[in-house]
Order: C-alpha cells, then structure tokens, then sequence
C-alpha cells in the first residue's frame, strides 16, 4: 500500500526534541526529527484524522463489545481519542476558518489503511486499535518537535495525554491467556499491522529529497517505534 | 415488540415534578410521574443505557458520514452522550460497585429495539437518533422526578443537559429541502419509530396494578411526548 500525501517542503529548522513525559515503558529516541516534520496545517490534518480514526474504530469495538462492563471498560478510549481530535481541530481553527478542509485530503488514505488493519474479528479489531494507534501516538508525538514555535509543546501535551487504552490491554491479556490459539492468531495479526502502520507514518514525512540523509533520520526513529511495538506485543503476552 | 423489564415495586411517594429548563421548544407536562417511576437502580440502569445507545447509534453515523465537516458536526451529539452515560454510572456506582450489573439486565431489550428502528441508510440512522434520542430524553427526564431525595435533580440535570444534537437537525433539515422524495420517506420513518419508543418507555414505567389510574396517569404523558416528537418532526420540515 503506498499513501502519498505529497507535503509542501519547509524551511529546515533544526529544533531539539522536548524531553516527553514517558509513557507506559516507551522511551523516546534522542534523534533530530526536525526536518522530517511536514508543514504545520499538513501536520495538524494528519494528527487529527489518525485521533477521529482511533474514536471511530474504538466506538465500533464499544459497540460490538460481549457486555456492559467490557463497553464501559473501552469508553475511555474513545473519549480520550475525540478529546485529542477535537483539540487538534482547535489548533487548525486557530489558523483556518474550515479545518474540515484542512483534514479531508488525508482521509481517503488513512481510510485505506483503517480497512487493510481492520481486523476479522473482535479481538483482532482490539489489538488493531492498541497497536497501531500506539506507534501513531508515537509517531506524530516525535514529528511535533519539528513543528515552530509553541505548535510543538501544545501537540505534544495533546498527543502525549492519556489514551485510556489500559482496557485494550486487559481485554486482550486476560482472552489471550485463556486461549493459546487466539494468541497465536494475534502475535500473526500483531506482526502483520505493523507494517501497514509504518508505512502511513513515513508517508507522513517530509522528505528532503537526499534519500541519504533521509533514510539517516528515519532509520533510528523507526527503530525506536519498533522496539515500542515489541513492548506493547509484550504487554499482550505476545512475541512480536 | 413487548420488553418487559419487571420493575420491583416501590413505596408510592408523590414528588413534584421538578420545573425544568426549556430544550428546543418542549414544555414538559405538569404531571405527577411519581408512581410511575422504577426504583432507583432499574431506573438509572436503563437511562445509562440507553444514553450509551445513543452514543453508539452517533458514533456509527459518524463513522458512516460523507465528510470530516459532517464527521466533526456530529461528533458533541457522541460525546454529550457518552458524557450523560458516564454520569449516570457514577449514579449508579455511588450505590453499588459493579455499574455493569445494574445495566445489563435491560441491554437485550433496548438492543432488539435499536435493531428494530436502526433504519435503512444513514439519512433514517440520523434521523432515529435525533427522533427516539428526544423521546427518551424527554421521558427520563419526566420520570426522574419520581426518584428519590436528592437523586431526582441531579438526573435531571443530567439528562437534561446539552444533546449536542443540534447538527443533526441541520443535516437532515438540509438534505430534506434538497430532496422531496427523501423528505416523504424520513416523514414516514419519523411515524414509523415513534411507537416502538413509546413502547420501550412504557415498559420502563411503574405500573401501579390498577389499570385505569396508571392509564390515566400515562396517558397525559405519552400526549406530551408525542406532542413533542411532533414538534421536533416540524424542525425537520416534516409532517408527523
């Protein structure tokens, strides 16, 4: 799948990652992002589709859910993820009159990508949402730091807020370790949208037309995003 | 449709009916709804499901929308729902430690009746919402002052609070004007979802066990509520 979103270049600006809060065990790679951030209103259209995703795809697990107590139990994540969207979107708002036009180029791709990770099942649908919606939070928490001036903090502390995801974990450990072959069904499904994932990411970067240089930047930041995914599969008692 | 949700009786106390902030153009009836009312647990076990429902009927809409401008106009519509629903689990905590328990029982009944008015396409899925969420809205409230102590206003004010449901109108308000033949079938589906609503509001009452006064306190209810329902057909440019 290939996701083109065809960024306008920026003036290069190297500006230090803030040090992030960590979250769950994740620690952020030191590395200059900088110049791999995409223009601010590109930047903020992208971060909000991925959170309005993040709510549909949790409202639909919600919605499918076997009980009552499982449906309360994800409706945090829900919540949070419109939270952050609807704090994107003021973010836009500070700056164009429609953020709806701001968002819309960017969701036909990631669309795209939602059907190919959607998953066959409840379960896979879940893991779908813990993991993929962890290297995204990830990912555009690092492309932040090349935002200017104060953008770069204020969409840190949106993205870096609470996912109420804790759920996702226990719904998924607990059926995992009742059922070996579902484990093994998901530590497949776990290798599998990853792959997807990374490529929405780095579509989402601003190349700067020195595939050297690029691949220099992007190589440790993906490494890192990696090593962040293995957690998460550990988390679920899963080999990534 | 018949649900049957087999309230426990409760000991006959006549509350009056809390005067209520105005929503939209509904004036409520000056009824006494006391001995109508479930006990406390059933009651707020159906009112925060069926404002999780309609969290989940908005997010599907939602997920469905045409654009992110749409997307972004119904999203309050989902999180004022789902904010009323964690309200009333909080209710409902205070009293006991597992919310779920209490909701559970009523889930089966209100889950066939979303199947029953969940409409065809989106246009009759938004228009269910914004018709039956009324009602239901309209009916808990009433019932609400029937509740005991010091849980009667805080339900109220609750369910009273903003829908957010101001976006559905203008979508379906804009679509009917464009759309005659729309226009006629939403009309017919209006009709066609108030009953079943009233259904479930009814077998959410208190029946006393005489028949003839639990008739003639109903009745001036059910006349208000679908006085209301017609007003909020008229929004919509329809006839009831």
């Amino acid at each position: 799948m290939s996701v083109v979103f065809g960024f306008l270049r920026r003036p290069k600006v190297r500006i230090d990652i803030p040090r992030l809060r960590p979250r769950e065990d994740t620690v952020y790679p030191k590395v200059n992002l900088a110049e791999l951030t995409p223009e601010v209103l590109p930047y903020l259209g992208q971060a909000a589709y991925v959170q309005l995703a993040i709510f549909e795809e949790v409202s639909a697990a919600i919605a499918a859910a076997p009980s009552v107590a499982t449906k309360q139990a994800l409706a945090p994540a829900a919540s949070q993820a419109l939270d952050k969207y609807e704090r994107l979107v003021a973010e836009i708002r500070r700056r164009v009159d429609e953020p709806a036009e701001v968002i819309e180029p960017f969701t036909a791709g990631i669309d795209r990508y939602r059907a190919v990770v959607k998953g066959g099942d409840w379960y896979e649908q879940i893991a779908s949402v813990y993991l993929t919606a962890g290297i995204l939070d990830d990912f555009f928490t690092l492309l932040a730091a090349g935002l200017p001036g104060d953008i770069a903090p204020r969409c840190v502390s949106i993205l870096d807020a609470e996912t109420g995801r804790r759920a996702l974990i226990d719904v998924l450990s607990e059926a995992i370790a009742a059922d070996p072959v579902l484990g093994s069904r998901l530590a497949l499904w776990g290798r599998r949208v990853v792959g997807d994932t990374l490529l929405v990411a780095r579509s989402a970067i601003h190349l700067t037309g020195n595939p050297e240089s690029d691949e220099q930047r992007i190589e440790p930041v993906f490494t890192e995003m990696i090593a962040a995914h293995t957690r998460r599969m550990d988390q679920l008692g899963l080999t990534a």
